[in-house]
């Protein structure tokens, strides 16, 4: 049980693992910061907290983006998609998204620019 | 086996499906557009042949995006992300992304906005 809104719930298109991806980009540069993953407690935080909550995957628990690095997510907006099986989050990211130190996760591997 | 370039190929940490999700993005607005998913070949098809190409999981088939709608995705940009788990796909979208007829897949479902 979470306190997801029930509404909510119902639309949301989760996982074999219960989770459904979240696209998080910079809501007044429009860049795309990186994709993490939430199930319906991460949601809700995400949407009651004001902050970017993920599941991690590799670590088993939940994750409030900035919580270790500083590097925050102030959210702005979400949104589902219409087969309900992604996110859009819209946040004020505090210096930089990714764990490398780049401003975002899909900075430094380009396969293709034309 | 697919063209797919060896190099990519060995950086790509695909889901237990063999797929990656990709994060579609207008390339000059920055609108996200829509997440779609991609395998080996997926992808290699989209490297070489400038349009999006998509695996569709609900039809279990191969999918080059606007094929029979017209609503093509030039390929402009393709990236991976730090983790090798996630492509962002910069696109000249024609006309609309979504099979609702809105230009997003995430135009209708507003969860929250602050």
């Amino acid at each position: 049980m979470t306190g997801l809104d029930p509404g909510v719930a119902a639309r949301l298109k989760r996982n074999e693992a219960g989770l459904v991806p979240a696209v998080v980009q910079q809501h007044d540069t429009g860049e795309v910061l990186m994709l993490g993953w939430m199930d319906d407690e991460a949601l809700h935080r995400t949407l009651t907290t004001g902050r970017a909550t993920y599941w991690s995957r590799s670590r088993g628990e939940y994750w409030v983006k900035g919580e270790t690095s500083g590097h925050v997510q102030h959210v702005k907006e979400v949104r589902l998609d219409c087969d309900g099986d992604t996110l859009l989050v819209k946040v004020d990211q505090t210096d930089v998204a990714c764990h490398t130190g780049d401003r975002t996760c899909f900075d430094a591997d380009l396969l293709l620019a034309t």
